[in-house]
């Protein structure tokens, strides 16, 4: 089976909603309070071009994209993934990620920035540099996590 | 007449807008929609810590702030300073920048962030330096700047 990239629907929420659950409470990658409700979470995930990725029928990911900053900061997209922790290491972040890309240069963006990748979420960190994008600058402790204590946030860019 | 620092009432609001307005429509400093409305600026501007910086009875200056992200990275603070171009260079901009750290320091935050500062905009850039702040990293042309083309933003930090 390959992967399929699509777009969210409604019907998608209550999948997309409990690998966002899934992913704030370990509180591990996400600068997200692991405690915000359904409605808070979708106004955060489902406002912007949000896709799913599915396997199998099965919905094993979630992105949201969109341009980074307003007004004159507005030619630079940003975008965010999330994998169901049964699905990792099976390429679906990379799938994601590299549809956004797509998108985000198909769209005329003349970059995309990462704002807050979690120093410690190495495959999330491998992932966007082996897609193109560098660690422009590490936040020290910005990020409490549960193991690893205050731990660096870097912001990660790529210019198309 | 010594410059007042004060919470933001609803009071405020019209002098508060004029200056939005006039920073956003000059797209110098910040990366907002230059032609978003009132209610648009309010939902920005006024939805969290806000504060006016008064001299004379007149509204100089403004600033908000509040944690930088949420849930492992609500300890980092961020704000914002806007100064009325008529009042620039009276140091009302270090005045609304010390309240913020003060406030930030005194809620327990570890640090504070921010997030986008234009590289052309010296005048802030050196003011956050004075005050303690380095760059922890610039994204290239990631801001359109009027006059000069694309610039970098600075992220910029200061643990406490």
């Amino acid at each position: 089976m390959t992967l399929e990239i699509r777009p969210f629907t409604a019907a998608d929420w209550p999948a997309v909603w409990a690998i966002i659950q899934e992913v704030i409470r370990a509180r591990e990658t996400f600068p997200y309070d692991p405690d915000m409700s359904s409605a808070e979470a979708r106004d955060v995930w489902a406002s912007g071009r949000t896709m799913v990725a599915v396997l199998s029928g099965k919905v094993l990911g979630t992105a949201k994209m969109g341009p980074n900053r307003g007004g004159p900061g507005a030619h630079i997209a940003t975008a965010s993934f999330m994998v169901a922790a049964s699905a990792r290491g099976q390429g679906v972040g990379t799938g994601l990620c590299r549809e956004a890309i797509s998108w985000a240069r198909h769209e005329g963006y003349a970059g995309m920035q990462f704002n807050a990748v979690v120093a410690t979420n190495t495959a999330a960190v491998s992932l966007y540099e082996r897609e193109g994008f560098e660690v422009i600058g590490t936040v020290p402790r910005a990020f409490e996590h549960p193991a690893h204590g205050r731990v660096g946030l870097h912001v990660m860019f790529m210019e198309f």
